[in-house]
């Protein structure tokens, strides 16, 4: 049994290691830490986080996820089952991708750490929860089912003449990584306008490309904008959630 | 049995891997980290994030921390015991919030590696210290019991007709956090006077707060600074150990 | 039996997190965190990150070591056995300094991950490779035997009437680490010359040097370039790969 953090907390402050305390207090299972790298309050870019990562994941994992600027506020904390796998996080759109088989509103208050704060969910409520989950408590012991959860706004991409997606990530390395999969392209070959800006080269590998911005298949299959020894998303002033376009190159 | 690390080497350097693969090699105890990421020399910090979350861990717990400013000086190792838990730390303040129920100076070297660096003991000291005592060293075997232990400059807030306090830590998110317990604070409503500012509102939650810095009651109780959208810190010129004031709002 | 990951990733993005997952899948290992913070791309700090580390590692782990400038071009995967552990690389240098008691080409990709991406190999080849491994699969399932891997240009020090040695790593404190092991240095005291400056003065422990750079021996008795209270690295210009010299001083 495994308990997988995703937060927003980083590393700095004591947030996770008391949340891992109080799990690691009341059950046995094994933590991992998915990320707490989520920039603050970035429910938008944790959802895509989750929506990358989390098919990978055996059945019987535990995701506790808190990215939460609605903390104290009346939003509800919701558990999805997925594949036999459980999803805890506040009902604001961060479980906008996990296709839910149950969902239930974690209201049952015998669960949470009592006396708790109202700024920390995570170590108060989420923590106690995912160990009761893992330590056997069946799902509707949490609270009523429900039956839709809060979703993110975001337009799918838009697969025609042209292609419309949306910048759902810069990495580490500059990448500006998109929701457009290259599969359901239905052109080729293609150049990328966004902003006042045209990318018109694909290569296959970082190492075919240079130093110029290029376009890319990344590891999820989505289209990547991408350039070698520098950030692309610097070199193309681009942001999280930006709009793109794919155009077919005559 | 749990092995928990507090340090302030940050994981760009090869420091906390070799001190885990010495772990690693000596007993199967889980490995938790608590942070590495405590300011460079913070023992000041390291001991206020020390305090928020020892609390939460379970009896059995070994903590290892090194924030070690004066390493390969004459200052001692300690290890305290605590609830059923043990504390390793160099002697220098570290420890100052964790309520002794015995203490030993940690002084058995055939507990340590075999020569062992005089600038490493993370690795070389510590390490194999908290192996041997998960793999059942009783705490008599580290050296002699001692009596005191070092402790910070620091004074402990005044609760009277104003209230006198100090910033213990900037979060991830700029808040400024103190040592101020709310329950403690004889008046309402209340303001906070730090440098040349005054906060004059307190909010129950973030989700009421605005863009102007509030006051807020934190994840343990005690008053902290913060704003929407910003870091409350840097708004105004918050700095760690800074001295604040509560005062009766007429 | 536990999986240790090395990477250039970083935590902000899903990599390391879906990496984890398909071990987490597919076999019970421990997995332990290395770093993950190697600068991207950066071979060269990354072997001897691996090298300062490695040796304390038990028996049986497996290494996972992912700083891949060429992912989806011709370069192998390559695994070493090295004292009854495994490491898993590209073949680009990274395993420079790992003593090889044999080698194989990774290449059956019966045991990759169905489908894989050109990109990711982290997760698609590396992550399912370790987890058969950790599972009980033979080396020489994984393809051919080899004779030679690649490895980083690089010259070892000289030690004679003057020393020539490498700086191999900037750490989070700004001392700046060479490669000259002090006890092969056959005179004393010295001084080093590195670009422009001079380094003077040498302590035995961080707590007697000051607020001019000084030299020191660090935690693998190297030579390393410290001061108190600020980066050496940054006051004397220094950067990773720089060249050094040792001279006598009369």
């Amino acid at each position: 049994m495994a308990i997988a953090l995703l937060t927003d907390f980083g590393l700095r402050d004591p947030y996770v290691a008391a949340m891992k305390g109080v799990i690691a207090s009341r059950c046995g299972a094994v933590i991992h830490d998915l990320t707490h790298e989520i920039e603050p309050f970035d429910v938008f870019g944790a959802s895509f986080f989750l929506r990358e990562v989390e098919g990978w994941w055996p059945e019987g994992t535990i995701f506790v996820c808190v990215v939460d600027p609605g903390v104290g506020s009346d939003r509800r904390i919701v558990a999805l089952e997925s594949g036999k796998r459980i999803f805890l996080a506040p009902d604001n759109g961060l479980l906008t991708f996990v296709r839910a088989d149950a969902a239930w509103s974690v209201e049952n208050d015998a669960l949470f750490l009592p006396g708790g704060s109202a700024t920390f969910h995570g170590r108060d409520r989420f923590a106690p929860v995912a160990a009761a989950l893992a330590s056997g408590l069946l799902a509707d012991d949490l609270g009523p089912r429900i039956g839709a959860i809060e979703r993110i706004e975001y337009r799918e991409p838009v697969y025609g003449d042209a292609v419309q997606g949306t910048i759902i990530r810069i990495d580490r390395f500059g990448n500006a990584v998109t929701d457009v999969e290259v599969d359901r392209v239905p052109f080729r070959p293609f150049r990328v306008r966004i902003g006042a800006n045209e990318v018109g080269r694909l290569v296959r590998t970082y190492a075919e490309g240079g130093e110029e911005p290029f376009a890319i298949i990344g590891s999820s299959r989505t289209v990547e904008l991408s350039c070698r020894g520098g950030s692309a998303a610097a070199r193309l002033g681009i942001r999280t959630g930006q709009r793109l376009e794919l155009l077919r190159t005559v």
